[in-house]
């Protein structure tokens, strides 16, 4: 195609969100007319599911759950009358916790006002808020934001010995919707010690964010913690973004989440349009199935030309790929989808695999994010007429141009700036094409079973654990194996898991390791003999 | 395979180095002895053309170029005594110049003391800072770590501020092999622009890193910047960590840069061996030429269970993406090749994307990145005899049997720490890990032929904004369309460009834009007549 013809293609396909300024351009897509017309059909019926969903059926089967997260910014859709007020009034209650907070009405127990945020949460309950705090933060905001978002006892350290003598007057929140994430768990006990070990009084200086009477809520409750928010179960942790989870860490930062909320309503508003030519998560989701075939054979790789979006590919890593990462579809048929899901940031991706994108494999099509504005403050020109920002845009065209060339598909979603209604939109645009996406394909987007078999191994693994600890205790005085172990652990068949935690357990001066003949072959036991 | 039989696989293919205390464990890859007795004759000629690269051959072609980072950290291997003293050399200027920071006597122009390092690079000459920065960083550090690495204004600007006016007490590298990248360019005349704002004379505050008589260096000797430190041609920006690039921020931050070198040199040292199951190099290239039939069909998915490496993946994403993503192999044969890199870090990547790891399709391998050491301080009980660190070592442990269980391949490292010994041996043991695949590939793993083909693309779209800026001004009361303008720089045929080029000099108030019946039909003109 000669750029003539590019142009022409360009302008037939550019859908533009009006009141949003956001556009999509599908050109560099290597779709036909005839791919835009078989699908008419299938799409035609995934937005007819998707408004069944915002009307409130149970599109979550596997849960028995409806899918609300549509909702919650705009609560009038809500199917009942409980719901729609549980959504205004907890928004209203983030307004008024962030302005006490700001105002220093509400304030820690031995300092004037809360200057830090610290979040406690993993998945859906941290990257939410991280992208948000990455994205709009800034040297003037209200509080600085921090994450425990692992279970790594040295990342949390380095967190507090950051925060340091500034744990006085640091707000930690504690997010997890069931309550009884074990990460999520660890972390809060990890910021409890610290606050004791501070002389200060936990409660005092926690707020939970929760479903209604998980651990968390009780244990909020019994212990008076300085509030509570409530999480509801038709919001999936990956789509919370704009419950709790997300707009209380926002608010507190000083984010206006009104606007988050009206530019999410905005794209929800555009993304509803049955005329797919005008709907840009329609097109969205046409052109994944366009090029992985409908079976995700090949990757987006996400680039946005903004430093301020590089948590954008880790937070789409979550929203596409649990969702739409699915063994069975809904007819209980193996199909074993998904859509795998990088990216960091242009131009300095150029400068690393962009390499392999233009030459290597052709298994990814690449989603440019463009942002129209490009600073706040003066701009620094290199030559006359010529900004650093130009800059970042000739990288962006030149890349996009050198892929086209060598038949690399992409798409580019232009932004006017990066703002929370442009970040809100960002979002909701993707939240509707993994829907519509998982629609065309047949799965059910809305839970995640393989997560829950990682877990239950990781409570084997921990069982274990116990075990081998009670049977170094057991004969105390005997060096044994890890086959030794395994077998006075009543599991001989786990020789390797036990080796491993043996090795864990020395390297970490818990129990004493006499070297075998190999490292498999080392004696272990308890290293404080009675 | 039963629990028993992993067991036997996992001791029968346990790779050790002992005296790094580091293992490679390969027992959960699904290869099988046919497989490994296939590749011995052509790992054992990787082997060879591994130790004639080290020993000076020609081994990039393409720019007729030695590959010498080897000699980083053994130069006694370098192949003259002119390359072996100017490593030395420069090691020594480096430990000096960093002990003058942070004694004061090399101090800035009005603060008694340098406290930040700002550093001025991309790709090879930021990827590996920054990993050194985030690994091995603390709140104790001589001075804090900064970085420019795009040409993102807002991005900068955001850096700027957050320095505030400790400008007066930073220290700005600027490293840039060839001295020509824009980028770096760039973000060399924001600092510039900013020390100067703040009244303060650049040069004074100014390092460069680059080679012998580049623009950069030409213009550090000119302006009389405090020092200047060299890159050679032999080494390449992806594997540049070991020399001035990744040796003068790490020593400045207060790295022990001698055991980062040590660590990478006995990693060397081990994988030299010609027997593949003592080499953990081999054995690395060989796994990922059986998970991905040596066409790199499946991805790696780098998982590190420590928030301390969350940027090795995208560390990896240059090294193995960069080098490997290739068109053609050394014969001239189209190939197509490459080896997608993404991860970040578990348990936390668990509750996102491992869902479809899990569940989903089957087109990639895990690399598990184990930490033996939990912390430096006191352990988290969450109940007795359970820490954070034990959750930690039970979530890879679990993900890793569940991944098994689904026929899902992965392997795993085990570091002893993160630490300057173990982090110089990791990245030495992929260095060697994809210049043996490459081998065996047949692909020149030392040059970047696309990255080059973006770069005239984007100095093409520079040349039409320049063009496009004339032309607007030449008939400045016109409000002009795109395809007018367009036409009227010369290129009409690249109207498209014309209209991005644009919307983006309309969004940051450079030109007047007058609103069409469809985006693409809006018209422009300077915006202040004359």
């Amino acid at each position: 195609m000669n750029d003539t013809g590019t142009w022409a293609r360009y302008r037939a396909h550019l859908c533009t969100v009006e009141p949003l300024d956001v556009t999509l351009d599908i050109s560099r897509m290597r779709f036909g007319d005839a791919f835009l017309a078989r699908m008419e059909a299938p799409m035609a019926d995934a937005l007819e599911a998707m408004a069944a969903l915002e009307r409130g059926a149970i599109a979550n089967p596997d849960e028995d759950r409806m899918v609300g997260h549509y909702w919650l910014r705009a609560p009038d859709l809500a199917p009942d009358r409980v719901t729609r007020d549980a959504i205004v009034a907890t928004r209203e209650a983030i307004r008024d916790f962030a302005r006490d907070v700001h105002t220093g009405r509400r304030r820690p127990q031995r300092a004037q006002r809360f200057e830090h945020v610290l979040v406690v949460g993993i998945g859906g309950s941290a990257l939410g808020p991280q992208l948000v705090a990455d994205a709009l933060g800034g040297e003037d905001d209200p509080v600085a934001m921090h994450f425990f978002d692992n279970t790594d006892p040295d990342g949390m350290e380095r967190v507090l010995a950051r925060l340091g003598n500034d744990l006085d007057r640091t707000l930690t929140l504690v997010v997890s919707k069931s309550g009884g994430t074990q990460e999520t768990h660890n972390g809060m006990r990890t910021a409890q010690r610290a606050y004791r070990d501070a002389g200060l009084d936990f409660a005092a200086h926690a707020v939970a964010v929760t479903g209604a009477d998980s651990r968390l809520d009780r244990l909020a409750q019994e212990d008076g913690w300085s509030a509570s928010f409530p999480m509801w179960d038709w919001v999936g942790g990956r789509t919370s973004l704009f419950s709790a989870v997300g707009l209380l860490p926002a608010a507190l930062q000083g984010v206006d989440i009104d606007a988050l909320l009206a530019g999410a309503a905005a794209m929800d508003e555009a993304t509803r349009a049955r005329e797919v030519a005008a709907n840009p998560a329609a097109l969205l989701a046409l052109m994944w199935h366009h090029a992985g075939d409908g079976h995700g054979t090949k990757a987006m790789v996400v680039l946005p030309y903004k430093d301020r979006l590089l948590l954008f590919s880790r937070y789409l890593q979550q929203l596409v790929m649990e969702s739409l990462g699915k063994a069975d579809d809904l007819q209980g048929r193996r199909v074993e989808q998904g859509l795998t899901v990088y990216g960091n940031k242009g131009s300095t991706d150029q400068h690393a695999y962009v390499q392999q994108l233009r030459d290597g494999a052709n298994d990814f099509f690449v989603t440019f994010v463009q942002v129209l504005r490009d600073q706040a403050g003066p701009a620094v020109e290199i030559e006359p007429d010529v900004t650093t920002g130009d800059y970042l845009l000739g990288f962006l065209l030149g890349t996009r141009e050198a892929l086209s060339q060598n038949a690399r598909a992409s798409l580019t979603i232009t932004l006017p700036a990066v703002d929370e209604r442009s970040l809100g939109a960002l979002i909701a645009l993707f939240e509707r094409a993994v829907g519509l996406y998982a629609q065309l394909i047949g799965v059910n987007a809305y839970h995640q079973p393989g997560v829950e078999a990682g877990k239950r191994a990781a409570g084997d693994v921990l069982a274990l654990h116990r075990a081998v600890l009670a049977a170094l205790r057991d004969a105390p005085h005997t060096p044994r194996t890890a086959a030794d172990l395994a077998e006075a652990a009543g599991s001989p068949e786990r020789s390797e898991t036990v080796h491993q935690l043996l090795e864990h357990l020395a390297a970490n001066g818990r129990v004493r390791r006499t070297p075998g003949e190999d490292p498999t072959r080392a004696r272990y036991q308890p290293r404080s003999e009675p």
